[in-house]
């Protein structure tokens, strides 16, 4: 026993109580003959009194930052008490004491605002995660954990494990593998997910399984991407998508509630995925704001005519609206009377080369009812007054429009939308609203291959009116330029994804549970029956025996950490990450292996 | 919604309800103009009564064995009700149904006692996971890992994931290793254990950590060892060997209680690992039962004098005794009346090439009192009768004597002890006995490099009086003759492992936490400062920067959820196990790889 209580439970009611504390000297302050000492540890920071008596043994072996101290002495009220400190009545006299271990001078400081800088902090990781910052993201992470492991337990889910050396079945990302010393020339791979043998599961009847589990894939990493991460993984038998929803909307709820305290008793919002692209630009929408997109040009709209011309823009003699495959508003709140300044700046940042657009066409809706435009040459007031009006904005607003190729200009305006959503504040940390997009496309057209592949992955079901559509069609694309012609173009799936403020935390779908079906869905993708037999023999055997209709769900449960803890970053969710090279700094992993590993796996490197 | 009860749920009160099932055909029996049903779920067995009226539709798609079905009926009371189910007492009476999913006929019959081998099972792994008995193991492992939760966290334990693609460093067993396709000519290692990481989070401030973890080692396999498998991992700062052995005597505790309905009010026994040698003859007794082992060549004992003659034995001119490094007695309760065909059955047991002693001396205490053995030519029945009592035999019992090489002899007696136990029927499952066997060696030698091994593992802690005799000797054997002479040869291991029933289910060490007395550790284990650098240069950086005292222990979760189920092997608690060639049969993996796999990784196959 190092110690009878924490360096955070400490109170007035504790006084003249005889305490032993032990942690790690956060600072050390000298008054005269009497030093002040803060100790710390995971649950605190308590005062120690070191007075004249111990002056000689502090001269002798004297404290210093981080080192662990071993302290016993007696509680007392503080004269002058710290009200931001839980245990700021009290301090601790010390009688007695006990260097349990020195520290070198740490190579930042260990606080909320540490001036160590990234690299720094990542290969030091074990002094980083001392930090508060720090220790507060991996406590919220247990949390979620818990919050989520209790909710599915109350919902009859059971954990079950799935193997993590497994099978090289590459479809879109690369796997990891693993050479196999007992079976030379062979590898494992590294789980992408449980997805099959979550399916399995469903076929051997263990209705509701969930596993909170590590995946890996090995991506060419973005900002934000791990090779290793961790879902929640879920699957249900004997159920259809509203099930799945229902299921699911409570288990966010539930952590919403345990973790941060949240009611969330509103309806989660749904959307198709069509609707999200039209008018948000992405499949992900914040919908913390509205900020609508408005497609003046897309096809069949009120604003279209019959020969397909958009009556709002059109025949004004504005080559770049003209021109443009798409032309896109957006009506940002309150923004009227930005100065020229601040509308050249605006039309920089969608210059800027992540943006990638041509220019900015801005209308000022002016709170006296006149419009000023960057375009008044070419269209009058009142026709601005009819696109302003078309994209909802009211007076004081700022109509932001761009022009140019459909899918940039789509993605550019979006993230506009959610530039000028965070300049304004519309984006809240501690606001949280939920919503599900449906109804995703099937199938995704690669142009290299002519062919397709699975949006989702190819273990989701069609909807079930177009199973037929999919079983009677030949899915060969014979003719590359009309593949939107193509019946499997139009064949939505049964999947849904779960959206946080902007970010997707989960997604899922309905399975395919007949083995018809899944060999008609690999043939579309590409396979022929060798290369499914070799991949995929054992779910399609599995499909034999008996598969009932399943579905299910993975959440991101780094990113739903981060998200929860305000942050936009996951790494700082996780204890040990690696960096954009996948490389380990602390540790200084991956590294060289020994050539007997070499010898005794029977391979060798091949190195360009 | 596929149903709106499960096949488990519905009683005598539900009769009149209208109610839909889902699940798997059981049986199928047909009395003439009806029809019965047994449909079933993972919650239970409903019978289902398909009436007259249903004749046409069932003889149109008839239903087999493991058919999905959805099915609508009235809850009806039985007339001949089964009391050995749940749902017994009604039947439902089904009105329109519908086949979900066919089925082929199922390679084996799910059942209790099912027809397949274990190749065919586990070929078929998605099958087998059906059968009752398969599905009770995974529930059980579910209650031990929700048990283990539970308990850990509510003493303050945080789950804190650590990575799993880390650095190779093999000491003990081989690692798994990943080719970096980011970092080419580098490699990952996937985890023997999370050993150094825990230790970063005590360094940390994290100071009770736990996590339910899959480890890996590419390990020759023996029967029932698995290359991956899974641990409960625990870790606590601040603690000494007693704090830690409290906190997991009530972890085991919780879980017996939690699981199995058993308050475990016993204290847990304790044993130093040489009384465990000495008495038992193994490091994890099974004290279930006595039968305690009498060496009568021990040196120093109460039997043997001052020139190291064992005083019971020696003198009598048998050489068999004379000549042995060894020889070891066991009572065994109530055998004193073995037939002459029971004896020598027994030798033939001890000469099996897995015992291989070269025969068996018995001594038979008779109820009438007297005394009767193999070496009656050679012991007076007073000799007789005094090794029988210095072997704790009573009057009925059976005296057992092995005599041969020390090492050899002492396993053959343990195996012995067993065998003779389980054969009375004296290791009940349903019986549990905890033990805990401390004061381990620190290391072991290494004959073919006459160097020390560490017998747990490079950063378990000496005995704390130890330390010095550690720092202060140089670990260099200079004499391979006589390296029990070497100081390093007594220093014992602050180390502990609980026993369950004769297995050893968990464990763990208080830590090196003093970067000096780490280094000692390496150099020890022949690791020169440049390769101690090179793979643990992290920890002993850590160990500058304030480490406090730290311990923890690890349990084999895949073990302890086997004996809690009553069974030998682990294999039938994890849902997808492997074979004996580390192969998962269902999958057929490992397997060969592509081609473009190969490329981008930059290794090529070496095969000898």
């Amino acid at each position: 026993m190092y110690r009878t209580h924490t360096c955070g439970e400490l109170r007035a009611i504790h006084t003249g109580n005889q305490v032993t504390l032990a942690g790690w000297v956060q600072t050390v302050r000298k008054f005269g003959a009497i030093t002040f000492v803060d100790l710390r540890d995971r649950y605190g920071i308590t005062q120690l009194l070191f007075g004249e008596d111990l002056n000689k043994e502090l001269e002798d072996s004297p404290l210093g930052r981080e080192f662990v101290l071993q302290a016993t002495g007696t509680v007392s009220e503080r004269s002058n008490k710290n009200p931001n400190l839980p245990t700021g009545d009290i301090e601790i006299a010390i009688s007695s004491y006990k260097i349990l271990n020195k520290s070198a001078v740490p190579p930042f400081t260990i606080q909320d605002d540490t001036d160590g800088g990234d690299d720094l902090r990542m290969k030091y990781r074990y002094l980083d995660l001392r930090r508060n910052a720090v220790k507060r993201n991996l406590e919220l992470r247990y949390a979620v954990n818990r919050a989520a492991r209790n909710y599915l337990h109350n919902q009859g889910f059971m954990d079950i494990e799935t193997p993590f050396l497994i099978k090289s079945t590459p479809e879109g990302a690369r796997d990891f593998v693993v050479p196999s010393r007992m079976n030379p020339g062979q590898f494992y791979a590294l789980p992408q997910s449980p997805q099959t043998f979550k399916q399995l599961l469903m076929v051997s009847g263990y209705d509701r399984y969930y596993q909170i589990v590590k995946c890996f894939r090995d991506e060419d990493l973005r900002a934000d991407r791990q090779p290793e991460f961790t879902q929640i993984d879920c699957e249900m038998a004997f159920v259809e998508q509203e099930d799945i929803l229902s299921m699911f909307e409570g288990l966010i709820k539930s952590i919403f509630k345990d973790v941060k305290g949240i009611d969330y008793t509103d309806t989660v919002e749904r959307m198709t995925w069509e609707d999200a692209m039209w008018n948000f630009g992405n499949d992900k929408p914040d919908i913390r704001f509205g900020m609508k997109l408005l497609n003046l040009k897309k096809p069949g709209s009120v604003y279209t005519n019959k020969q397909g011309q958009s009556e709002l823009i059109d025949g004004a003699d504005f080559k770049v609206f003209d021109e443009a495959e798409t032309v896109i508003a957006i009506a940002v709140p309150g923004c009227s009377e930005y100065s020229r300044k601040q509308t050249d700046e605006l039309t920089e940042w969608v210059k800027r080369p992540q943006i990638g657009m041509k220019g900015l066409v801005f209308i000022k809706c002016n709170t006296d009812g006149t419009y000023k435009s960057s375009v008044d040459k070419f269209y009058s007031e009142e026709k601005l007054k009819a696109i302003a009006d078309a994209a909802g904005a009211k007076a004081g607003d700022l109509v932001l429009i761009l022009a140019g190729a459909e899918e940039r200009t789509r993605k550019a305006v979006s993230e506009l939308r959610l530039e000028m959503g965070k300049r304004l504040g519309l984006r809240k940390d501690d606001e949280f609203r939920l919503l599900w997009v449906l109804d995703f496309p099937l199938f995704e057209y690669d142009e290299e291959g002519n062919r397709w592949v699975a949006r989702h992955h190819p273990f989701t079901s069609p909807k079930p009116a177009q199973i037929e559509t999919m079983i009677n069609n030949n899915p060969v694309i014979e003719n590359a330029a009309e593949y939107l012609q193509h019946p499997y173009a139009n064949i939505k799936a049964n999947a849904y994804d779960m959206v946080l403020n902007g970010n997707e935390i989960g997604g899922g779908s309905i399975r395919i549970f007949q083995r018809e079906l899944q060999e008609k869905m690999f043939a579309a993708l590409g396979m022929d029956k060798e290369e499914q037999l070799h991949k995929f023999g054992f779910l399609l055997g599995a499909f034999e025996y008996g598969a009932p209709p399943h579905g299910g769900i993975a959440f991101g449960f780094d990113r739903l950490c981060s998200i929860l803890g305000g942050s936009e970053s996951i790494r700082d969710f996780i204890a040990f990450p690696k960096n954009n090279s996948g490389r380990d700094v602390m540790l200084d992993a991956p590294a060289t292996i020994d050539e007997k590993q070499f010898e005794e796996l029977q391979i060798k490197l091949n190195l360009k």
